[in-house]
């Protein structure tokens, strides 16, 4: 099953739960990975940035790409992000062996111009091999790399085997119809666009022309019903859904350590991990950001039942 | 009136008004500070980086300081950050004179260690002179300059003319919390606490002890009212009004040209400027992004009948 | 007299010298100026970074242009880069009124691709004028952005205006030949190309065809005869003169305010301008930097009389 | 043989050598280490940024260090640089099991804050083990990190482990006799300092309280020539000898890839290694940089003939 440029839908992306003691926890792993399924999404991305992906070794990275792709029956994403393209390779060839469908690529953050940018990419595609389709991560608020609907459009056109765009730039509603415009132009090939950012602008991405979120929302249920809506064309019940979530989802979108903290809180609170411990270094989050993180999802819960949650 | 630290209440960034062939209207600007008075706020800031401060000569912007001086009846805070010390006291000065209550200083980007941000607001705070209130700015995001709550308390420490944090870290409740400990624990002065970032967590600023908004919202009325309602501890209705308005608030605070032509758009169709315009270089909305606005800020208007706009 | 691509040879970057109190000392610049007409330079470039720009006054920095302007018989070049095009605008158009031959402008340091900065360009040239000729800074050191010859080929072709390449990029050999092969092959017209970095790479960018310097080092002198010796083929002899310099050379060119107290220094020394202060904020050096700097001057000065320094 | 903070002398930062095709050349590996040896250097620094690490897999950067070990009778310093600590541990404890004697690592260039820096190098040091000592790297200019004296007191007061100072900072003298000072007063533990920078300012370095060179110049056999006789007081031959190098060490000293580039051509020249090929993506000398290299060393022969080449 390998990833192509006809995916659609929600492929969240999965933390990586450990224990309080720093240890992977494969359980939580297990059964959140069992959620997203049960969710009805069209994928996972495991082993980004938010998977703390940097703070594991190599065996613990190897041994969660073969616990997901046991159980998990859609297209699998491996982060493979590194500083060197050796380390690069490795992974992705390893997690292709494993049964990965595709791996995810973001760029060193001292990329400055567009022929560095794409320069990079074609290194990139080369070190991982041909065979191996990949997503395209264009996160300029955390890479500090910013790419212009020209730079993604040449990224694609030398590289057949760019095959999704994760779109995280912001502003960036018109980068998405921006590159839509080229489609329709014939001036680059179809690509998928999955959207990040937390989810902060899902609804316009969906009117402008994604095929979906690529991101880490604590609640994909909503991801995947705000998708379907919007592909039906129902407008004011997208948005009366993903407005009923976006005060929690603003919040859990902080930067960082602390945005994380927040979403491992939370599935921490709804039964799907056992521990909301960041490997180190980390964050947690203070009394003061329980209470609200408690009292935003108390607030969804009047129009989302499933965020209902346990008491604490 | 001199801008203290006993300031509370909102304070509106207000954006230039210009002319669609660029030069600065100023009836637009008299018309907006109407507005804005009649709004309720508490002062009113000028000539930030949203008001397109760079793009002024000095001349234009003495005049906006003398007209804004003329008819607002609350503390003025001037905008006056510049590459070198001999401008910003020449604006400094020069606004004080003709009315100002105060000056904001943002850190240019290229200050990196902790010593040289403290070094630089003491060289500022000399520059200016020690009679010139100031509103230190902290917007990591838009400056790079990242501060900590030591080093602000450092500057707080150092300047006597220091009164206002415009505090724009993000995350950044927990700096609120820690500034707020420092003044509990007698380690520093108390200042005034006013949140920007378009307002995007203002909710829960004011819970963790903010004094009020000190930012560029189109709707300067729902600041007001949430720095009222939870100042009044009426928590839900705050919160309540904030979530009606939180959709289209998230669009606006778009980084960059975008949300100041986002925010500009609002404003004319409101009626309180003539030309949504910005001086060049600057952004303006295309049709997509029109239609998103104006689909947002109706559905505001279910709940909050100010949002109401005329047919365009 | 217009600054044109024909320019050829040494155009000193001149400092501004201030009397210890912070003013600015007229009758050093005077006789600095007329230092440099009687080293035989080719032009006088005026309130550039090293210049200390940012921190003059606009009747300062008018006042400057005006002196130089009197006394100066050869094209006069200003520094003009501002953080908005209306001050970029009043002080370009100024100084041509009072005598400039032309202006320099660099970067904000906040472009990032290839389209911003060759649109900031657009807007530069647009903003002061067709008929005010510019030079375009190159120097990813000091401003962090970068440009590839291609993007400098764009500037070039787009604005009939940009008449000189200052130079400064690190590694940057290869670039003056990427351009000039650009001329060679008709793909771009002929721009000159004076080089900056204080002259640490001087002698084989004149091999590699630049037309001249374009920079602050304290002995302009040894500019001059390098770019000589290179122009007419002396290779070795240009290579000796250098490198008796370049000890020295390299101390000087450390990067900030330390780099500007060694040259205000060595000027002082030489008896060319009455004081070393830079105005606040600034560096000066201290005793140990002192006596290195008069020991690497008596050690060019074995090979170069003109080193010579009185005792101090 | 643990590395402490006695530690003096010359430890040049090895590259590490490549076959054309790619492959790591072992034997030259081995001629290159004894080489170092025979120039009676104090120890060697591998897997550093200047040794291509981070394009190494893990079994190619353990196989390096072996053989280093196997052959080498002085302290080893291993790069452990890594995105995460994970990775970075890893590395750490295996290298100290084959051998080394302690290891280097440079701050992630995302850091900003002094307490961010503080806190990284605790946990870095927590995560290598107390028991391996560690060479901190100062280098802004290519990390973008900007540690103040007093941030690396506090390093080295935080971290018994932190013995060696790899101090690249520019302009970085007075940071050499600020923590001199430090220690003078008794304010902070010594620890030894040693220079990189390509050597650039070698000469002054030791002069202002410097234990020794830790830099990838191509010439070892002249850092340990200008380090004994600054060592001994012999300040004007120390420069001579300095001096006469430097027109090459300074078009050595270009950064990134052809700074590398130059280094390994010499290497190649001299006999040392193979190939001077990078591992992708690398750079490659061409003509022109190549006869500019050929004519700096045949000039450096004219005083030093260890600098005389064989006929290319």
């Amino acid at each position: 099953m390998s990833l192509t440029s006809a995916i659609k839908g929600v492929i969240p992306i999965s933390p990586t739960p450990f224990h309080a003691d720093g240890r992977v926890d494969m359980d939580s792993m297990a059964k959140l990975t069992d959620h997203f399924a049960a969710c009805g999404v069209d994928g996972i991305t495991i082993l980004g940035q938010l998977g703390e992906a940097p703070k594991l070794e190599f065996s613990e990275a190897r041994a969660i790409v073969e616990l997901v792709a046991k159980r998990f029956k859609a297209p699998i994403v491996v982060g493979v992000s590194a500083p060197g393209f050796a380390a690069m390779r490795s992974l992705a060839r390893e997690a292709m062996e494993l049964g990965a469908s595709g791996v995810m690529i973001g760029p060193p953050n001292t990329l400055r111009t567009d022929d560095q940018i794409v320069g990079y990419y074609r290194q990139a595609a080369e070190a991982i091999g041909p065979d191996v389709p990949f997503v395209l991560q264009d996160y300029p608020l955390t890479f500090s790399v910013v790419m212009t609907p020209n730079v993604i459009r040449r990224i694609v056109t030398e590289n057949a085997s760019c095959v999704v765009l994760k779109h995280e730039d912001w502003p960036g509603l018109d980068k998405i119809t921006a590159l839509r415009g080229f489609e329709a132009d014939g001036a680059m090939r179809h690509i998928a666009i999955l959207t990040g950012n937390g989810g902060l602008f899902l609804d316009f991405e969906m009117e402008r022309g994604a095929d979906g979120a690529n991101t880490g929302y604590a609640f994909p249920e909503m991801l995947v019903d705000v998708v379907k809506l919007s592909a039906a064309g129902r407008r004011d019940d997208a948005h009366d859904l993903f407005d009923a979530h976006l005060p929690y989802l603003r919040y859990e979108q902080q930067q960082g350590p602390l945005g994380l903290a927040v979403r491992k809180y939370v599935y921490m609170r709804r039964g799907l991990i056992a521990c909301d411990a960041q490997r180190k270094p980390g964050a947690t989050l203070n009394a003061a950001a329980k209470g609200e993180v408690e009292y935003l999802i108390s607030r969804i819960a009047r129009a989302d039942r499933r965020a209902v949650l346990k008491a604490a």
